[in-house]
């Protein structure tokens, strides 16, 4: 095997790569986009994405040798890697098709009961948050992700590790919320929006059904047009002296508290 | 009022200031640390600490002025802030006694029925997992937050940062994990293990008799005295493809289900 060898951090594959790296602008303009890390590598394969390039410090390690594998001096690697200890493989990917409302539908097996279970989160703006909600929505089996006018892009590499690879894992879409509101009616699927005022107990709110919990940023919550839609307001309940939760650790309330009702429901039936 | 003002880095109250941020042998050997923000400050004098000094932009917004304040330059504050954009307010405040285990038994209203509720931390490495550990468990009303053999200690400022306060507003031990489960035993406190072998589904566990629910790092679990000295050993289902959840997020998931529970059963009572 004939492996092409960077030892300069100003040649200038190094330099695009960066450029990925850094810029949502030039990741979106060529449909590349930058992952770190053996595992998340193997949930982009496992996902049938393309990978353009490997750059690692042991061509040894990547194993399967019909990728484009480029090996890096340490020094480069320094500069091109996020984490202290990496196992020594960045990869550029070509990004997929985006994934349209309608197709989410399609998911099968998900959702614990098979019944449709969705997170949407209105203009999410650190991408560490949505990664983890990613993470959540990973182990819950949800059918899907929706992220609706979003501040941040699904390859930005801070959410593709605190994802942990679940960006790769979990049914994800980006849309508008007029259009995800649209979707959501016309499939019949509840509504439930996370606010506090208003609101009921999330744990007093059936979710066996089809189901979206929607949730808005911290710092403003959801945008009227949701609170409107919504057929039900809930809210986890702030017993202490602080006013709220993080994000994507209220997702995870609310998405297991789903699984939780949907288990009970199939061992009664 | 006079007022103090300092306008170089290089003034040795500043230089002490940083350090105190930066090394946590200088705050356990002084007794002292920092914290940044007025919300935080806030929970630091509900809690009745001790205020050493206040360093503000503006003394103006201080508001109270028995506190002994000191104004910076902006130039001063920019190297002292973490936040990019703060409301211009860093304190020194004084450590205080810290508590026992026995202490925690004495905190009355926690726990919603009024029984014990725990979570217990082994060797927690990551100040930030602390803080978003706290953060859950004010807002569940825990009893209080134990931190077995930690490795980081209570005033760093990553972890006050991520509680947003809730370090000072959650009864906080730190011991061992013989003390902590002598105490667990002689009380009468169940002890719940959060770990994936030989577990059954956390939903399906009672928590509303007095619950400590103990979990350990995400890399490497819990340690086999733990494992040994459980009543139970539970798990949240990880449904997905990955294989864990970031242990703030289990925690949440584990705290809020003993909330639920707990409500339901009062009420039928």
């Amino acid at each position: 095997m004939s492996v092409e060898i960077i030892s300069s951090a100003q040649n200038p594959r190094i330099k695009h790569l960066l450029a990925l790296q850094q810029k949502s602008s030039l990741r979106r303009q060529e449909g590349l986009f930058v992952v770190e890390g053996r595992r998340e590598l193997e949930h982009c394969i496992h996902a049938g994405m393309d990978i353009e390039c490997i750059y690692c410090l042991d061509p040894d390690t990547v194993g399967d040798v019909s990728y484009n594998i480029v090996q890096v001096s340490p020094n480069v690697y320094e500069r091109i890697a996020y984490r202290g200890s990496t196992e020594g493989l960045i990869a550029v990917i070509r990004s997929p098709q985006p994934r349209t409302l309608e197709s989410l539908l399609l998911q099968k097996g998900r959702g614990v009961n098979g019944q449709p279970l969705f997170v949407v989160l209105e203009r999410v703006e650190k991408p560490g948050n949505l990664g983890a909600v990613l993470r959540s929505a990973d182990a819950s089996q949800a059918t899907g992700v929706i992220v609706c006018d979003p501040l941040t892009d699904l390859y930005n590499p801070n959410l593709i590790r605190s994802s942990l690879g679940a960006v790769f894992t979990v049914p994800t879409v980006v849309c508008n919320s007029e259009q995800c509101i649209t979707f959501l009616k016309q499939n019949g699927i509840q509504i439930l929006t996370a606010q506090l005022q208003d609101s009921r107990l999330y744990y007093d709110t059936p979710m066996t059904s089809p189901t979206a919990i929607v949730m808005g940023t911290e710092s403003t919550g959801l945008t009227d047009v949701w609170r409107m839609a919504a057929d039900a307001h809930i809210r986890i309940p702030m017993l202490g002296q602080l006013d709220s939760l993080n994000v994507s650790v209220s997702a995870a309330i609310l998405l297991f508290e789903a699984v939780r009702q949907r288990h009970l429901s199939c061992m009664q039936h």
